[in-house]
């Protein structure tokens, strides 16, 4: 696992290929078309899922990095479906982070439609922070990224997104994206964390949410964002999204 | 103002002509469809409105109402953009509670883009508890609606929906009921309580937000709303909406 | 584990017996009342209560399903006391659930008194979902119940139930069926979840809690529970709970 | 409105006669019974009850002050089912503020079952400000009660109380008040803020409840209050309230 | 009230004069500094402060304005105190804001220790809301804010602020202009939002505020702000404010 | 682990040496000083700390300790950085506990900067809970503390401090305890849960951030708590924390 040759602006780090993409796919490709070096980290290969094999998921996974302009990508090979915030597991996602030194890393919400989404967001943050000690029997120099930022995208819980990334340039390539996903999202109505919306195919069912997410700045499409931490505003006059 | 034949099953109270076509028209279709007594009370004539008068708001509204399927439309003609929820605005409105006895009234949402919406949630609230009060020196004998529901459609508040109504067999006529409103909705991005996609129009940007509130109960559309009470289910193995 | 006859209308998941009696026995009385198929998960055997021991446990719960009228009762024989949301564990819950096929599963809150309760809840909830997985290990064909209940009776957080259940006519019932555990309830103020009341006796502090919240829903006695999702109304004219 | 002869300890102000026994009657007695000085200033008359005539009402309130051990109970004579939080009736509370000077001030919590309650929330919060200052053309000398509390029994919002009043050794004498009212509790099953516990009489559904608050604090009876601010601890050690 | 040359870029309306320095007096000096159009519009003149005149608060308003770098300060002649949100009240300010043209309006947060601050907050989103309407009689051109931003500085609710401004470099000059305000400030402990730490000088406690919600950006000084919108970021790796 | 003498009435339980200090120095001076019997059982050594050794922190926890007039210091000897809440190490914090029989168990808040404070938190309420059960395989007699509280300093959640202790007169003393950990507080601007304040030094940061919290009681300095249980209030006019 050699370092890369520079480091990463944004590093995504998800439980199953694929969630990069419904989660935040076009605020990736958005930064990747601006020249930003952008990551992702599976940290399964999806070899629960009822369709397709590990390898036919690679296979599409690998097709959709070539598509977003992923600098990186790469499987962290932790089980499906058994995902654990164990102390192997943490070592395992610390020594990536030293490896790809990310400056911004992306992950799930704290509350998932299914477990490895919820364990994944708590095994990442505890790994960016682990990533930084000295003393961590792990490969690679210490490095800690700056800040950790949760995709919200599908959550019903209550909490609004802090921030929304207008993807309205985005929204077509996105969808296309998912489209290279045939063996998990062809003919389906869910998947992930996307609810269905009756027999609305999961395409167009992940298209109005982006629209409704997009709502909440005013724009066509967007794709919301929690942090844990209150934002820096540097001039205020130059805040966006309309109050009335 | 003399009583209705029958008590009303529903009563939507709003703000403006319009209003509740946009938070909550698919529910009144889908009732009054049943043979509900369903009704409409506009608080104002919407006669400040940049666009039309109210005598042309309310030949839209009359032709609404007679699509919705109202058993009664009525306006309380208190004045628009300047809703107070002071007495003699709280006698007015007891007296329509009092003439039109609805089981159940719907209103606006505690907070609103409007200032109008959130007075008139409270002067509603308060106007339902007054209009039972044996010695209130209003017309019409002591009623009060046995519950108050919030429309809470494109609000971005935090709280989620309490539950929604599946509209998905009325999303096609509440859209075409809105359409109807040639003077607030034509050519429009955002009006009410809608927030602009962009330059998606009124009508495309209404369907998309259904599309998302019929996602949390996992059909094609839906309308939200919220109580302030607990809800009672009588057998729990009946509830619907999938967890996973 | 051989699959039972039919499936479950309803199967609550908890971590020690008595506890489904003290959280939602009320609810399971009605349902099985109205012919609902009914059962019991236990996960442990209370191996650990100070009073009482696995086997004496064993049968007052026995003797409670006879009088709840519960088509099935079972235990998983997991560690009280030391409960864990291992995949072992996880798997040994799946077993259970593709036997018995409940659509509806109730279980602990998200937060408790007792820390197995708390793992009670995330146990639960992500073995619903892994049994559906076809790839899963585990015996038996793919099921996922429908909908994850959760009994919030006697705790103190302040998310306060999204619905009540009706039990005043099970109420006594309710409280024969507690007076069963004699190990666990004679000559106690406080049990489970149950907090004191000074030195008021157990089944009489239970009685005063069912009493508070069946004021939530303006009857003698009920049962309070939270879901994760929206709830959905068929036709809002028929609900009830009065606001004032 | 001459200033009494020392200031209260304690100043309950509520909306209609019969509310501060209601919400605090128990807390009442209890520091009455420690020789602090306690009053009431009910805010209104009552005049509006669907039971009762304001002298009627007037005569119950009086008893009740006798058997509570109040050193002082006003009516600030302003109109029920129509109070207000303007500027005459700020004054109104401020001059009687100004005469009783209260340490603490108990009132309604921020939002109720009955209009007037949630008026008179902010009414007395902002009377309670205003009554310090120099300039404030209101008779008497300046005075600020040092705190502003909320009696928050019988209402379903999600907060929890800050703090409950153990009154276990008041609660009969508690009912025995409230039996005074004959014209407002007698036969009936509501009241004020309290809700029903189906055809449950009302003073045995205020034991109901009472004997919940009380569960918070671990004994047989309670009453729930809310404060604005954070508490000051001055020993952690001598803290009561047992975990679990 | 003419118009001014040019829009303003920010508006600060506040109560009182000094309210504008205390909640937000850095992040004004920052954007003034920057060569932003600032503005301060005092709703009252203070005159019910206990010290100092109409006319001495006036003259220090004046000198802060200089100190700041303000294109404009005004104040609506409301009364202090006693200020209404009442339809006289919101055309007045709505006047304002049409000669101003602000695209930004700072304001109080929505809820206050004084009463005035509270209302302020409601008044102001009002009038911002009412100001765009054509058939609004009052004088000027229709006009709307882009956005409204409560100033949360001191207020000790649970609500963290969404962003900080960093006023490191402006911390010195913050307190420069508020010793301006000798009537208020000198030899004082607390004023306006700002609670006391035992007996620290205003200015001192005014310091050590600013400290803890810089700590929240991570850097010396800040102002806190809320907005009720999502925020919208452009760039996802630019994010600042680290979190560990 | 033999007990000691007497029972401790105040036991914090922190994760590395100097995180009591930190969290709630100040109060367990405080407490220390009026003879109480107050203990700290550190977690971890803190080996993995980059500066200091476990040898090195030890002899500084071991100074200050003295210096706060501790009846009792022990370290559980758990993994630094890999803290987990298994049942082996709850076993080995509840022999702590049945050991030293504290009254107040003082630990983390449920969310932490740094992972291992967050898993703290829930190992020691639940080792609270399981010391006292008869049947646990664990050395020494049964024993629950009567209270858990969190001590909630620095962190930046959003829920507010239930209660604070006034530190005022034990500032100076808390922050010369903190400078004997040298190896771990000289020339650094952040620690533990300490978040920067730009280059301010961490002393100093410290000091800003307890002049916050007294100000939530009106005081200098303050720490802050909260608990999971509502508070009990024996006399309502002897609360202290003005609201004005």
């Amino acid at each position: 696992m050699p370092a890369s040759d520079a480091p990463l602006d944004i590093l995504a780090i998800m439980a199953h290929p694929d969630d990069a993409e419904l989660l935040c796919g076009g605020t990736l490709i958005k930064s990747a078309g601006r020249g930003k070096r952008v990551g992702v980290l599976d940290l399964t290969a999806g070899e629960m899922g009822s369709s397709g094999s590990a390898a036919t998921r690679g296979r599409e996974a690998t097709a959709a990095a070539g598509q977003i302009g992923l600098a990186e990508r790469r499987c962290a090979g932790l089980p499906d479906s058994a995902l654990e915030n164990d102390n192997e597991s943490r070592h395992i996602v610390a020594e990536h982070i030293r490896a790809l030194r990310p400056s911004i890393v992306i992950t799930h919400w704290k509350v998932g439609r299914h477990r490895d989404h919820r364990i994944a967001a708590e095994l990442v943050r505890d790994a960016c922070f682990l990533s930084a000690l000295k003393k961590l029997d792990v490969p690679g120099e210490p490095f800690r990224p700056r800040k950790l930022v949760y995709a919200t995208a599908f959550r019903e819980d209550a909490d609004p997104p802090d921030f929304v990334v207008n993807i309205s340039d985005q929204i077509e390539r996105k969808l296309d994206v998912l489209a290279l996903y045939t063996t998990q999202f062809d003919g389906v109505t869910q998947a992930g964390e996307v609810y269905p919306g009756g027999d609305r195919g999961l395409l167009q069912q992940v298209r109005v949410q982006m629209a409704h997410y997009g709502s909440l700045i005013r724009v066509p499409y967007g794709e919301p964002f929690r942090v844990d931490e209150a934002m820096e505003v540097n001039e205020i006059s130059s805040l966006g999204v309309s109050t009335y």
